[in-house]
């Protein structure tokens, strides 16, 4: 399936401020990117590189004054999320070297107190995908979707204690308590259609059978129609814009997500 | 400055044929990519994946039939080529790990077997900037551009050899001459604005004076106006296609390079 | 200054455990490692690969039973650590792109909630490596330093409220008020020579005046005599060992250091 | 099996000169090292990194006077080389991202020239390792092995015009006919028990059957007992030396490779 999605950022800028952003999907082996504008407004100089997860970063230093960010894609994403019941644990010593960051506890996902939570989650169910669909299912049970949250983010331990959160909140629990049991989980940030209020999201993918499974524990059906727009051990490293020194003010950020009828045709060609 | 290039491919595919492309430039420190299209026709699953020269790759499988690859960017580079007659020669110790790979000899540059001759040719010249500059003017006054020669690759020594060959081969030239003296050198393909006739294009950077300079030795003027596309140690790692199995026909090229009256600003938003 | 360094594990395994070993320690820019041994008994298969951090990182699977790691290095390093008052503050647009994942918060430096503290215990000092001195001098003066508190890693949060620790809490605690003022920070464990008790160290690394400065909360004096073993964000990177599965017992742990009469000299070639 | 290996250079070198050392195997999944020595005499700062083939490569200035290398190595490595006859090939869709740049033409493995030859050698064979076979047996029958014809590299090209080379010359072809193929394949340089005479030994792999092979054009039997110190396209990323400036003279070179009667246990503990 093909969808066009935008995300526009408004900011004042009272002095010239350096930011991270990270707003650049990435072609991958579940979606590709056929279209792509990335407009700044004012124009200035950017640098792009890849950090450690390998995701495409912008730095720049915003003028004071208003500052604006578009950027539209336009890509092929998968119309369902595979799933698969059963899918077995991987052992840590068969893991791919490159999911082993995300076995990990992070700043938002302490999993290293998780471990007693976790197994008692998934008491009784078989090791792998079967736990991490008992972790989701524990989570829409029991943490109560608050969007009026989500100002501060919170980790693991803090949605634990509180019972209610927002999108990011419940994947860093997801997150936590997979890792808890030796199952690799990264955080994904990104698009999904359909989704009310039309926003941002965040899930999680946890490692099982060989490969990366999409888990939200925010919808109850797994639809598809996502996009990635980066990955990382937790909302520490996935931020879709870091600025640093005084805080600059968001004036207004807009989130679109459309289905397309048909394929893009590049007429400027 | 703004410009719009696109590239266009054609090909004629007897069996389903694997490709690996190379048609996405990245923003980087001197160009940023403000729109892409990267259109395939008909769709088919792609793999993107990063290389170990830091460029974007596209995988996939071409269908039998007719198979087109649209891509074109907006994209803001610099009006004109930084210069630095006179920039010294960095130590080889002082080099950083990232240029290393650029001193060693690689499949169409034999900077091994180019010692004395670009000592000669740089005879008397301040080692660094200017030994380049050198290079680039003797390459100019003995290699005979010959546009109907370049369907196969040509090395630095053969070029020497035969006195005529494309931009590319005039690259390798200078390539190996460069390394030969301990300078890191590496090939860049991408547009060209202005270029005449109109294709892609093919030259190189040195790395001297703490910092890589762009060096053209078909252009008398070094102007700007220049889009990279990929990075390299010679042709061998910048081809913009590459297929495996039975040779396919490449129906159809084009390449277009223009400047944009006014950046680009997402009506699509 | 030539150093023999040591470490022994001993653990009992009750079942086949997957282990994660981190205990070789890399030659770099400050320091040559000249000998090496790492014997592991009974002997195991391994696969050592780098992680994200750049650390040489050892996997096995530990059998039934008793299992020992003993690991040694002869190493050359600095006699003492490189301070630079006044080294000014590296703007976040200037910063190396390999130094921005240590800007971040992270599991147990939660600099995010830092600021205000960071901004008062460094008010009136210049940026850059006079905030880190006085964050330093902070820590010195108003953390309790509590040997037999080590059990538990706590975060830089954690440890603001209880006030005391051990030197790897309280490089956390140094950590997260770096980054809380845009200043990389980094963890290192290793060894320090003439530590008392002996044992493993923790100390941080904070990225001013264009390169990483040594920093270490624990130790009035900042002598040398230090040998990086591993570099991360926080204590949840650079675990010299983390095992998988149910807890095994940690029979024994022996650390010793020891200043060399004189350079190694390889009587075995 | 334990091997005890090593290699000692000495230089007489005129001016300092800048050098890059390519001489610490690596653990890896065939080979744990257990000890090893790595002395400079006299003794230099000394600088390490790892380059784009995963080798750790250690620069340093050789100081005017003798300069020394000693390195040698206690390392586990396998008795007999696996082996698998019928191991199919892995369509160029399906092959990992990082045995990709061992598919490409390289400096001393003019693969794009080789398409003919290396069909007509595999014609009949199962495609797979049963060509990697043909192609070594081709090799074996046709290059006579001519040990003091080994001070200038040549390529395959360039040996199979002349008809004899030594064991990094009949690699390359090797290499180079498999990649024609496109199989993924590339060098190694390292130590093997039992060569004679002792000396540094270049063997290739080849990915097939989803994984890498030994192959070894030089050794009717593939016995084990090989160290890889290094990998790379060819013999231009895997020089053990690589000097930089004025040539200097190599005065000595010795190699040794002994079977330990038993494992190494580390006394100095």
């Amino acid at each position: 399936m093909w969808l066009h999605a935008s995300c526009s950022l408004e900011f004042s800028i009272p002095v010239p401020t350096p930011f991270l952003l990270m707003l650049r999907p990435r072609s991958g082996w579940q979606q590709w990117v056929a279209k792509e504008h990335y407009v700044l407004s004012p124009s200035v100089p950017v640098v792009e590189f890849t950090d450690m997860f390998g995701n495409l970063c912008q730095r720049l230093v915003a003028p004071a004054g208003y500052f604006t960010v578009h950027t539209s894609v336009d890509i092929e994403t998968a119309e369902a999320c595979d799933t698969a019941p059963g899918a077995p644990f991987v052992e840590v010593q068969q893991l791919p070297d490159e999911t082993l960051p995300y076995l990990y506890p992070s700043r938002y996902c302490e999993s290293d107190r998780f471990t007693e939570m976790a197994r008692s989650i998934t008491a009784g169910r078989a090791a792998g995908y079967d736990q991490c669909a008992a972790i989701v299912e524990y989570i829409r049970n029991t943490v109560r979707y608050a969007p009026g949250m989500g100002q501060q983010i919170i980790s693991a331990s803090e949605l634990n204690q509180s019972g209610f959160g927002v999108c990011r909140d419940m994947a860093h629990l997801g997150i936590a308590c997979c890792r808890a049991l030796s199952i690799p989980a990264r955080m994904v940030v990104g698009y999904l259609e359909r989704l009310e209020p039309m926003d941002l999201h965040a899930w999680f993918e946890a490692y099982v059978g060989g490969r990366w499974y999409t888990f939200d524990p925010t919808q109850n059906d797994l639809w598809g129609g996502r996009i990635a727009i980066a990955f990382g051990r937790d909302a520490a490293d996935v931020a879709i814009y870091t600025q640093f020194g005084d805080p600059v003010e968001l004036l207004y950020m807009s989130v679109n997500v459309e289905r397309m009828v048909s394929p893009p045709f590049d007429s400027a060609l």
